[in-house]
Order: C-alpha cells, then sequence, then structure tokens
C-alpha cells in the first residue's frame, strides 16, 4: 500500500512517467486546441422539421423517393390531404430508391383512433434499417403483446427501455441513430449494427447491439451487405398505419 | 473455394451445425417471443417537454434544484421572469444537488442576441456530465474558434460532426445520452464515458468515447467516481448564457 | 491541473471513492485468498513428453487415432522404425478420429535432409487446427517463398514473426494454443480463433486472430462449426514431411 | 427462412456483395501473397537454451545483469558452481539493469529437496514482470495454500489452471508470454497487460488479462509506466529458491 501511495505522488509531483520521448504532456492550453476540419454548418429544423442537410424521403408532396419492394413499379400506398402516407393493404412493403449506409432518421407515424383486431394484428407496421433489421411499429395502447414485439422493440430481439407511445390516432415520433454492421473482405460479421431510437422524446433503444436481421422465426444471421434501402412495412393485416415526414441525415 | 460451397449449402439445407445439444434452432414462432420484464409505461412530453418519469432539475419556477459549486449555498444565477435562468458572472458554478450517473439529459440554452468580445470569450458556458466531462455551449455564430471547443464540442476532445446552432438570441436544444464510465474495484477504467448529443435535431455527437475529464491544459485522466452532480458552467466573462427546460431521466 | 492533484490527494489519503458500498477494499491479506476449485495436478513430461492429462495423438506405435480425410478409412501414411510418421504422396490429408475445440498442440515435424524442389513445392505440409486453420509447415531453409506461406505462417493470413527453423533433416517442434471461433446461436462470428506458435523455443505467432479458414484463393470466411479434427495435410507433391510426438490438452 | 436461404445463394453464385468497388475478391492465387517484410532468422536453442537473438540474463557465469532493488548495488544472491544462483535471504529482491516492454521470457527455477516450513513459507519467490505483475514461485509439492496464491498463479489475481511442478529438488521451466499494459496519453489503462505461462510444457495461465500490480493487501490498481526491469523476489523466508537459465526476447 506504501507502494501505492508513493506511486500517486509521483505522478502528482510530474515526474515524467516516460511513455515515450515524443509524448510530453503539454503546458500550454494552446497545445490542445486543434483548428481543422471545420465542422460543416447545418440548419436545423424545429420539432423534427429537417435540418438543411437532410435527404427528404417524404414531405407529403409525393411518394417519387418510394418504391415497391416487391416488384420495384411505383410505390402504391395511399397519399393523403394532410400531408401524410397510409399503408394501403396488401400492396406490400415500400423502400427508398435511395440505398445507405449509417443514418440518422427522423419519421413520424400514428395508428388509427378507431381499434381494430389486437396484439400484434392491431396497426402494426415497421420501420426496416436497410431493409433487414426493424424498429417494431405497433398500437400497443391497451393492447399487450409479446415484449420483443411491442411498440420500439427490435423485433425479437430488444425490449424497449420504455412504452412511451401517444394516444391512437396521434402522432408519434421516432428519431433513430443507426449504424450499419461491419464485415470483413471475407464477410464475417465484424461489427454489430447499433441502434438508438428516441420516441417521442424518450429513450427507447440505447445503442443496441442487433443481432442479426429482423426474423420471425428462428435466429438471426447476418449476410454481409453494402448500402440498401429503407423499408416500411405492410403488415398485410388492415393496419392502417399513417407516416410523415420522413428524413434522413447520412453519417459515415 | 468448392468447399465454401459446400458448406453453404450445408447450412442452407439445414442440417445442423450443431453448436450445442441445448441449442436447437427452434421452428414455430412463439419460441422466439418473450413477454417480461415489461417495460414501464411513459407518458411523453411534446416538443422537448418533460416525459411522466423525468427528473425536472429546472422548470423555471426557481434554483432550488441546485446549489453554488464553490460553497454548497444557494445558487446564485439569476431566475428570469420568462422561465429560465441565466448565469451570473463571476458567482461561480453551479450543480445540481442530485448525484447522477448514466442519464438522458433534456437543456436548452440561448446566448444574446447583442454579441460581445470573439471566440471563446463570447458567450461560453458549458454542461459537465458529472461535472467532468464538458459539452460546449458557446456562441459561435459568425465567431469561429478552435474546432474541439466550439460550441457541441467535447471540450478539447471531439469536434462535433456538425454546427447547428440556431442565430444568437434563440433557443437551442441539446438532447444527450450520457454512459457513465466504469472503473474495477482498484479503480482503473474498463469502460470510457459516451455522449451522444443532437443539437436542435442534428446529431453532432455520435456515442463518443470520452478520453477522461475535460482539461483546458494538458491531457486527460480517469479517477474512479460513482454518481456525481450535473454542473453548468460559469465561464467567468459575462457569458450571459440562459438556460431553460432541464431535465433528465436516469438510465441503467 | 489544481484539480488532479487534488484529486489524486483524495485517493492516497483513502476517502473511499464509493464506487458502491458493498465493495469495500479490504484491509486483510486473507480477504483476497481463494481457496477453490483447486486446479488438477498434472505430471508434466520433459522436453516435449507429453504431460500426464494430455491425449496422444502419435506416440510412434500405430496410426490408430487417424484416419484418411477422403474416405475416413486408415489412415494410410507410412509407420516409420523409428517412431515417426511420413506423408505418402497423393494419398491424401489425415485426420483424427477426435475432434476438438480448443487445445494446446505439441507437434514435431522434419524435412528431408536431401531437399528437392523449391518454393512451396519443398517439403510442404500443415497443420490444420480444427482441419481448417492451418499452421504451415515447409522446408524454407534456403528456400525463399512468399512470407505470409513460409514455415510457421498461418497460412495466407499472418507472416511468422521469426523464421525458426533447424536445417533440413532434424526434427522441429511446434507448441501451440489455439482457442476455437465462438459464434451466435444464429451463426455470426462473435470471437475470431486464435493461435499462438512457438518453434523450437521462439514465439512466432502471438495470439493471433484468425479471420477464416486458410484458403489458397480469395479471402477466409467463418463457418460456424462446433469440434472437429485435426488435419495432417498431403500437400501431393512428394513433401515427404515427416511427423512424431503429437499430442494434445483439451483447453476449457 | 426463404430470404435466409436465397441470400445464401447470392453469395454462391458470386454475385459481389459490393461491400466497396476497390474489395474485389481475387480469383487467382498469387494476389494473396506477400513477399514483405521477411521475418528475421533465428536460431533455435534446444531444450529451453536461448535463442541466438534472445537477452540471457542469467548463464550461471555471473550476476551482471542483475543489480539489488533496494539500493542498485552489485546483486547479492548466491552465485553457484552447478550455473544457478539462489536468493540469499534478507539481501532483498534483484532486478535486471535493463528495462523491458513485452517479452517473452524463458526462466527455470528450483526449490530445495529437503523441504523446511509450509504454506506461503516453504520455498517462496516469484518473478515479476516489469517488476509489478507477479508469476508466483512457490514449492506445492505436498504443502496447500491458497490456490490464487500456488505455484504458477498470478498472484492473488490468477488461479493456474494446472499444478505442474516436478518435485522439490528439481528445475521447473516457465515458459512466459508477456505483453505490457497500454496506456493512454493521460495514463488511464487502454489495455490491461496480458500473461501465458507454460509450466513444464503445461499450459498454466492462458492470455490472462491482468487487473493490475499484484499487491498482498487489497486491490490492483493500475499506474502507468514505460519500461520496467524484471525482478526476481525474495520473500524473506529462508526460500532457498534457485534460478538459472534465463533469457528474453523482446516483442514489438
Amino acid at each position: 500500500m506504501g507502494r501505492k501511495a508513493t506511486f500517486l505522488l509521483f505522478v502528482m509531483l510530474g515526474f515524467g512517467i516516460g511513455l515515450s520521448a515524443q509524448e510530453v504532456e503539454p503546458k500550454d492550453p494552446e497545445a490542445t486546441e486543434v483548428y481543422e476540419p471545420v465542422p460543416p454548418k447545418v440548419v436545423p429544423g424545429s420539432n423534427g422539421a429537417p435540418p438543411s442537410d437532410a435527404i427528404v424521403l417524404f414531405d407529403g408532396s409525393s411518394l417519387d423517393a418510394w418504391i415497391s419492394s416487391a416488384d420495384s413499379t411505383a410505390a402504391k400506398w395511399h397519399l393523403n390531404q394532410d400531408g401524410s402516407m397510409t399503408v394501403k393493404d396488401k400492396t406490400g412493403n415500400i423502400e427508398t430508391k435511395q440505398a445507405f449506409g449509417s443514418i440518422q432518421l427522423h419519421i413520424e407515424w400514428r395508428s388509427p383512433a378507431e381499434v381494430q383486431m389486437s396484439g400484434q394484428n392491431r396497426a402494426n407496421s415497421g420501420v426496416f434499417l436497410q431493409g433487414l433489421y426493424e424498429v417494431q411499429v405497433l398500437d400497443n395502447n391497451d393492447n399487450n403483446t409479446y415484449v420483443n414485439g411491442q411498440v420500439g422493440s427490435i423485433y425479437k430481439q430488444s425490449v424497449p427501455l420504455a412504452m412511451a407511445s401517444v394516444p391512437s390516432g396521434e402522432w408519434n415520433t421516432y428519431d433513430v441513430i443507426y449504424h450499419a454492421p461491419k464485415f470483413s473482405r471475407g464477410g464475417n460479421l465484424k461489427k454489430p449494427a447499433t441502434i438508438t431510437v428516441i420516441h417521442n422524446g424518450v429513450l427507447i433503444q440505447d445503442h443496441f447491439e442487433v443481432e442479426g436481421p429482423s426474423e420471425y422465426i428462428g435466429w438471426p444471421t447476418y449476410q454481409p451487405h453494402g448500402k440498401r434501402p429503407l423499408i416500411l412495412q405492410d403488415h398485410r393485416d388492415n393496419s392502417r398505419v399513417s407516416y410523415r415526414n420522413i428524413w434522413v441525415r447520412e453519417l459515415d
């Protein structure tokens, strides 16, 4: 113990620890200032509106940024008068024309005020990051289901930290920080995807390390991939989920 | 190469890989459903307002959650009529009475519309997570400084990904996800602190691994600690920075 | 800086850092003594001879622990009078009947004193850990080749730290510490295999993280697997490499 | 599941996964050959004798490579006729004049055939890597003690995987692969020290991550350091432990 104290005293008195001759701790504040590269200026939006550098995927004017996943034709979902779109049942998933890697994503969604059915069959949709990793969209208001499949879950992988939905019929926001998985040149997983989700201002997924693509049955298995489109799900049960104000910012 | 294809075919055809007898991939969807623990319900706020489970540190009514860091007496900053507080120059830092570990933090700040001085001397304050790790608050509008000390930097450690301030005189928001560092029982760093910052809706710090306490001179060195208060900085240069709507949610 | 010194002094004087109430640093030496589990006693061999708990794979008496990789029939290599075995050209690889995970391996090998051919065609064989990850066996005495394929390399993945062969015709030893790769239940790589090799007493591979199975062409790709046999290579070029004194100890 | 199979087929058929345009898997074996740097040639010793590039710390001829730790004067231990040296009781630890970082170490030791005392008081010494991290040397033949302090333990940190001593009075070997800890420029632990020990040919410490300097009382705490000498311990109990054939090879 005496040795421990001596050691600390040694450090305190400033006798160098000699990590290497090149690395001497500077004594002036200027030595630890960095002047470049200068970060880009971004004009922020307010209340979820897109910042100046965002790629706007849906602003209510058209579905032009989207195609039908099944056949790559024009997206068939409903374009509404109020600046939103709604899943058109049994027309299938829609996906962005553009492919993405790591992104910051803002998306708003609403389940119908007049509820139908229960469990996973009530207003079920999903945001599939890179088309593979699902953040669950579901009306869980007075509607329980398995917790790793409830609203805000990473489907069948991560229970959300909280259930933070607004009442059915009101607009929810998801603010997502997503990092794409990394693979070795031979295709082995080097770094899993991570997902952070803020649901209506409440942190519900906290840098979760994704186990692999979302699977309804069985275990997730990564396959190597590059950039891929964002997918919104048609769960084929007349979910009537609507979306609006969708934008992304690309992260390295 | 033939071997590789054979291997994959082997997997495709579903011959078990036999990781262990206990782990057989399930064939039915129910096997991967989880029913507990059930996440708590949280009523979200809107536009940055505190969720139902937040610890409100400042809502404009009083400075009662804060003390003066220098002498633990009542916080001496200005309490304004508009629901904000303003640094009272040379009264020193203020800190929360309550100590925190990992948190989600929402805080809003404003630099004065009528600017004074330049560089680090213009409207400089800071949010010190656990009183040690600073997210810089500074008026950088038409006011350059070293980029690892500009608004939104982790001071002298991490340049922000973007400069996303609103004009001087308007309110900025910081939404922060902070994880406290972890130390071994003997006090060695086991896991660095991490900081994510969303500035006015724009991701500017992305799970940054903090090198140690913010230092004006020299290199950061962690010392083991438990929970500690949040500190707001009086930079002692008549910065006149104001704060409002401060709340935290405790994580793990 | 003053803060730094104060902090250290704080620690030195023994004011607890309060990581938690449960963890108070003990003041007596007995508190950090552990009495179980008691490690097994192992009677060591000398000069590479197998310890008492080793699984002896070849002691010169027979090839009974081995089969032909091609057809699982009896191993066809030469069993010599001097307690060694020699690759019988074009009879194919041989492998252990027993499958292994992580192991300590001792193996001795010799290339012929009278050399033939050059480069990769001179006395080439290989030790394939779990039948997939090759430690190269090659006569590199006055015989250069690509360095990631020379003696002691992890074939096409890791150049050895040194070339430590004895002269052609003398016996080399490889002492190997091998850890099997770990995979998620879904088959993703969680932890790569690691290989340490001591060649004739000289460390030549130092906890190398294997990129995947050894490939002659292209990039390595892991496929999930459990225990697998050890393979010795017939390189099909009349390599005449001999082996003796092969034993393993299973690790965790 | 259908998706999974399709994915694999996709890979099998060789449609590129497009990680990036620069990285196309090569089709010819030459593309994955590497020709430099060429590893140095090292002439190995036999049966523990030093390789050609070793720094010999003790070969029986003198104690010239060592000093007394207490006062930096000449080492006071016994130099024996048989090429060994023996702890001279109460003369204190000895240490190498040369300081080391990461090393491969070979060292041989012997406890007296005629035993005295018991537990930690019977023939106790120790090899302190970088003078701080102890591999225990102790006569544990029919002499039990706490297992994290028995022969081959990393003292009070890691129980050995096996007890592999030869009988009292015979020579033991330790073959050690040691990696020095790494610290940030500010002195935080970035990577713990690791220790692998092969005791008489038996792996007893397997890349153990050291928690900090060996402590008799309390918990280990790293302090940043550069290269430091190797220390052999005088346990001050007439341990009569002898050493011979000590050499190291420096690792990156």
